[in-house]
């Protein structure tokens, strides 16, 4: 322990109003990002703290728990408090009121979230980009792809005529028998009982949740999703004329299910919800298993379809998530989505769904709207998700991710403006910032393009405005020197937009 | 010459009151079938059928032009009468009233054309089927699958992280650069201005036709489609919860212009016309440049949109199509879908298309519903198409489907029942029959799935009910013994059902 109590001057400073255990905290979080306190180090204990500073038992008990919460400790019982490894010192991100579901902003002028996303992106596309910290796909150099590129010469040596074959000689409606038995098998270990003959091969998985979202609601009706979420549902559910009722979420356990009884109560156009239960996107919640059976038993009360997207519960570190499919027994209330393309191959576009008791009229409707999914994909998947081969790949490809993760939050906390919170995801690709209240993303968009940044501002992920001052950051890139100078630049503009002087 | 006056009883017959010259015509018919009058043989002329059966000038004359008009001959100016490669003999498809779209059949149950279509596909789907002459898809033998698989294992070489990729890394949402020239060239030498930038990669051709319609109506609002049509086309619009109109098509030229332009002036909600212009699916008819010009002006007038699925101009046997698109001028209200799943692969699931004015909403339809289309198939397609070996497997296969076309055309009129009418159409996949109006082909395609045989009943082509006596006739397989076997089967069904002797 090298932080000597002489380093943390106990008096509030010009501005600063904040207890003297917030204080405390921030003096020991800030030892934590410069690494004097490392990770998986013990912290000063209780009695410690309380004879270091010269506080009261309540008021070093206040610390330890504050920074507790804030993700830079975790407590061992009966043994101490000690860092995390993502322990950056920053504030979590805030937990919002879970009682009620999100009004939309009446001041918002609101032209329509693909209108505006559409914008967005076009923008971005168009700018002169040296680093992309705004989409979410990981760089091609985190694939196997030497493993991908045999697996598809060999599937073409040995079905010659793969890419001449019609869906007619398939079964299925173009759905192939291997892709449906592997599909089923995974889904078998995660706790689901799909048929083989029930799983129906997507176009990634917008498609999925697209059709899922057609087959299951009328223009005009309402379908709950999480807030904030990915701006790919807000655009379904815009182009399919339904509306958005926004259900707060917390950064930890996901959708609020109090808000989403609310809902169902008061709301009769309410036919659907949608949810990532494991890291939720852009949050990175994990909905707890007790949650999760509580939610689709609400769902089953209500008779409205849950539509699960689990295209993310294959990066959660060192755990087997269990979808909320799982929970799903006679009733088949649950549709359940997943797609392979951040995990295994962004560009096969492959995912699968299974519709519950809708699972014909999806089938029909995807049938009508855009026959089958090719069937080279779907052989792809089927042979290299279950090789041991993917299976290391993958393990490195989390570890991979972790480790930018965490160096990027390093940079977080050493560039980017002071209140400054942060989500704290046990895996995935990404993470959610929270600023100052006073700042707009939307500006930090524009300022960060012209210097060849690309971001995702908050506004994308809501329809509400109401994370006009939180963005997205994507840690699908390596932390190199490039992208140092990029986080480096991007925290001075952010400093700036604040009137706060650069951190560094 | 072979046939002798003796061998035609031009008395009439027990139950036949056809007059002279209609007896006389399925007389020479008959030969054509048997062989006896080859292809390409001069028929006799004006002259000698007036010698030789004893007959006026006026009749001899009605004979060669019925038989004309049936396809049987052509007539070359001031040389005589040709027997056509195609003259089965039969009596064309005839013309309907073309003065006012279809009804629809009041007395139908209607449960949906979508749950019709799944249902007989179903069925087919469940059945132990040893010959398909439904679906219109060629088999994997048609086409050159060691070329293709050559280009996916070089493109793979070449760009070893493809299948890695995902849209961020590509311009224009995920449309690859090299597969909008080359469509953009293709659309160019076919009177087609489209700048590469608005080339729109598609999974099918499907999903444009469905993109199109999202993006142009809105669900209540009516869509018009030629009489009978494509179920595909039925399903995309039932799936979108619009209204379809019928419009009558004639066989040889295509949608009827009166029709249209009646139902213009009566509905308000109709936004939409789809129109297959060249090989019109399932008839076959070709719409000539005039009436071409005609259709376009007339949805310019009306303010709707004119969406072109050009995907049977490449069947066209020689000679290039001009699509409806290249009449489309300042308006662009022609939207323009083209697939190469039944020409350069099906199992690639490949298309492209251009949507005019509505172009940036359809881009951001199919963004939100299903992201971009797979890289693979774009590369694929771009570098086939433009290659020689292409132009020669096409030609190929062209002429493959001229034979078996032609082989099964006499198929049907050796075995059919003596009243069957058929479509002549100039390239394609398949011929239209119509039977004797109280021909149920529903009850033949229960009665031929008991027998191993899949047929695509009239009832699939329409929501009127009206063609119950009609059948599409898949000629995409080659003509070998089970193929005779079969139509000999079928044709003994049909004959059964009409209470006709079989005609072999």
């Amino acid at each position: 322990m090298l932080i000597s109590a002489a380093a943390f001057d106990a008096s509030p400073t010009a501005g600063q109003t904040l207890p003297l255990y917030q204080r405390l905290a921030a003096h020991y979080s800030t030892a934590i990002v410069l690494g004097t306190l490392k990770a998986g180090e013990r912290m000063p204990s209780v009695r410690e703290l309380m004879a270091r500073h010269d506080i009261s038992l309540s008021t070093a008990l206040q610390v330890l728990r504050y920074l507790e919460e804030q993700g830079s400790l975790e407590a061992r019982p009966r043994v101490g408090y000690f860092v995390r490894a993502m322990g950056t010192g920053l504030p979590l991100t805030s937990e919002p009121d879970l009682s009620q579901p999100v009004q939309p902003n009446p001041h918002a002028h609101f032209v329509g979230i693909n209108e505006h996303i559409s914008l967005l992106l076009e923008r971005g596309r168009q700018a002169e980009v040296y680093m992309d910290i705004g989409g979410c796909t990981p760089p091609p150099e985190l694939f196997d792809h030497v493993f991908l590129n045999k697996t598809v010469t060999r599937l073409l040596r040995e079905h010659p005529t793969l890419l001449s074959q019609g869906r007619s000689l398939l079964a299925n409606q173009g759905n192939h028998p291997l892709f449906q038995q592997a599909m089923a098998r995974r889904a078998l270990a995660s706790g689901i009982r799909v048929a083989p003959a029930d799983v129906l091969a997507t176009t990634g998985n917008s498609e999925g949740v697209s059709l899922a979202l057609a087959a299951v609601a009328s223009p005009g009706d309402m379908v709950a999703v999480e807030s904030p979420t990915y701006y790919g549902l807000l655009q379904v559910v815009e182009s399919l004329q339904l509306q958005t009722l926004e259900i707060p979420c917390s950064p930890r356990t996901g959708m609020s299910i109090e808000a989403l009884e609310l809902a169902f109560q008061t709301q009769p156009r309410l036919k659907a919800v949608v949810v990532v239960p494991d890291l939720q996107m852009p949050l990175g919640a994990r909905m707890p298993d007790e949650k999760k059976a509580r939610l689709v038993a609400l769902c089953a009360a209500y008779g409205a379809a849950l539509i699960e997207d689990d295209s993310y519960g294959l990066f959660v570190e060192g755990a087997q998530v269990k979808p909320l499919k799982a929970w799903d027994s006679a009733s088949g209330h649950v549709i359940y989505c997943q797609a392979f393309n951040k995990s295994l191959a962004p560009g096969l576009r492959q995912g699968w769904m299974n519709g519950g008791q809708w699972h014909g009229r999806i089938q029909m409707l995807k049938f009508a709207q855009s026959r089958n999914t090719q069937t080279l994909g779907q052989l792809v998947v089927a042979e290299v998700l279950g090789s041991p081969t993917h299976q290391r790949s993958m393990e490195k490809l989390r570890q991979q991710l972790k480790r930018q993760r965490e160096a990027m939050a390093r940079l977080v906390a050493r560039h980017f403006p002071v209140g400054t919170r942060m989500s704290l995801p046990s895996g995935g690709l990404c993470l959610w910032l929270e600023f100052p209240q006073q700042m707009s993303t939307s500006e930090l968009f524009t300022a960060a393009l012209a210097r060849g940044i690309r971001i995702a501002p908050g506004s994308m992920f809501s329809n509400s405005g109401r994370y006009e001052h939180c963005m997205r950051l994507a840690c699908t890139h390596p932390v190199n020197e490039l992208m140092e100078r990029a986080m480096k630049d991007l925290g001075a503009m952010a400093c700036q937009q604040l009137k706060q002087s650069p951190r560094s």
